[in-house]
């Protein structure tokens, strides 16, 4: 890693101090870019994911339009799901779709853990092709999702704006779900290994959906599961967490040998390093949607987030995913605001 | 008011001390009930509302079967942006749609204000049945949404994930949301004064989509709309403000006059009396979902969250509206486990 040129990112993550804060997208890679719409035209979803060339091409894409500080692997977090048997298609104008969630214990017992490194052979090697398109310019992020997020998934079968089946899933069969998570950790914990083993420089854990349990719950169903990922990486590498809409659990995970918690935008820069104890680096917030405002508000906000934080301890980052149709020239606006400020 | 038999939950949202805390279920009325959901088939969904005798009959449907301490008229939030021009339809396994959302200057300016007694002269006829059906037992809640909840639907045009829609509108044209929220402000006070001349005996404002904004988006596009409205009324009623998803609100809610601060799940009691004090009475926040678990675990959450929040100041709740398909055994359970706390 230390012959990374750009070590603002890992520098942050160690809580070293730098020079100014640095910056990286939630799915900076992705559907704002119209290159990246032309890709998306021409091959599926799955097929850009499974295709090391086109997943390599499409996380080089916004390196130097955008010009961040950190690249992550496009790929997605259903990829566990598909390695563990499951069948995820992915529709146009909905999202992830499974015909057949998990509902009983028979199909939790029927899930594989095995063989991860074959399955997901192909996310391996786009790492590989990754590290040497960056040329050790920039580090690498590789991610998965959060065991309870894969769960949500799995028993829904879609996205949804509660999770519904998923957490009745849970509620009526507490221990099922348990072992289902504990499936899920297994396999992610070894996933994310191969990731590191084949060269990404931090892993980000993505709790999409843990902001719909209460906190008691949370503690149940997913706060537990993601401590034992990041207790099994974080001796090889630097892991953050992002549990979207948790600020009830942010004091638990700045407990964990964490290197970072990602935020999103409900939560103040005082709020979350008063919740914090300013023990570990923090990562967000910019509401996504905000890059819709004039460039002029874009940068006079970006400038009051970057003061609120503070240059230390700190990676700029959105609060979630950019939003389809973001105007490239915003989100360039964000990004050089963000290397002028001192 | 003072000749309601039932007296716990107008003595609650005053702060006084009670024998036991009172409780009522967000969408008690709702398509959870066997009786109701052979009215649903029988009649559309603004039938239901806009015809008194409908209304009164739904509204009385969960008083004697689950026992609660309050009524709250059925009806919907969306009857404003009806009373105000806007086409909404309620389509079924969707949920509301607006075929010409709000999108323009003109737009904004040719929705009407006047003329509310009107227009929405069904609500305050089923207002007037229903008291006369209560007969004094217990006492009736009449509801709006919040002006920024109101806004997402017209600008958004149907329900959504994260209203992306409505917030570019704000975030864009941040001037013409303001006067589009403050003639919503303008018409939800006439007409929860209305509602209030009809008989209801408290008020709710409903800020379901609160929680998509920034604590700063917040105090532009939502907090001084909801404040504005219970200046107007808190004289001549309890106002219960209920802001989904907003924790960062509650310290600024707990200082505005208002009776009583509603709580979803993801706020814990003691967050919740820590953020507000103890200045005001908090209504909540049982997961929905949690009413799927089996009887005995119902019990006992339910009982665990008696002694989080304490006797006093406190009214039981739902979290969020209660769930299609939880069984009524379960809700049963859930309110005799309260009646039975000492």
């Amino acid at each position: 890693m230390s012959q990374i040129k750009n070590p603002l990112f890992l520098k942050a993550l160690k809580g070293e101090t730098v020079s100014r804060p640095p910056v990286w997208i939630m799915r900076q890679a992705g559907r704002y870019l119209p290159e990246f719409m032309v890709l998306k035209n021409k091959y599926d979803f799955f097929t850009r994911c499974q295709t090391p060339e086109l997943a390599a091409e499409i996380t080089m894409m916004p390196i130097k339009k955008i010009g961040v500080d950190a690249a992550i692997l496009f790929s997605d977090i259903l990829v566990i799901p598909q390695a563990m048997g499951v069948n995820v298609e992915m529709k146009n104008n909905f999202g992830p779709y499974i015909e057949f969630p998990i509902q009983s214990k028979s199909d939790v017992i029927n899930l594989n853990t095995q063989n991860v490194e074959d399955h997901l052979n192909y996310v391996f090697e786009a790492i590989k092709l990754t590290k040497d398109a960056l040329n050790n310019e920039i580090p690498l992020i590789g991610f998965a999702g959060s065991p309870w997020t894969i769960l949500c998934y799995m028993v829904q079968g879609s996205g949804s704006r509660n999770f519904d089946k998923a957490k009745n899933f849970c509620f009526k069969n507490p221990e099922l779900a348990q072992m289902l998570l504990s499936k899920i950790t297994m396999i992610t914990i070894e996933y994310l290994k191969l990731k590191i083993k084949a060269g990404v420089d931090a892993i980000q854990i993505f709790d999409s959906w843990g902001g719909v349990l209460s906190h008691s719950d949370y503690q149940l169903f997913s706060f537990p599961y993601i401590q034992q990922i990041t207790a099994a990486l974080n001796k090889t590498s630097p892991v953050i967490i992002y549990p979207k809409g948790c600020w009830h659990a942010l004091s638990d995970y700045s407990k964990i040998g964490a290197s970072a918690i990602g935020l999103d935008w409900t939560c103040s820069a005082r709020n979350a390093r008063y919740l914090t104890q300013n023990n570990v680096t923090l990562q967000g917030n910019f509401d996504p949607s905000r890059l819709f405002s004039s460039k002029k508000t874009i940068i006079s906000q970006t400038k009051q987030m970057l003061n609120d934080f503070g240059k230390d301890k700190y990676i700029v980052n959105l609060g979630h995913g950019i939003l389809p149709n973001t105007p490239v020239e915003n989100v360039q606006a964000f990004v050089e605001t963000i290397k002028n400020f001192n």
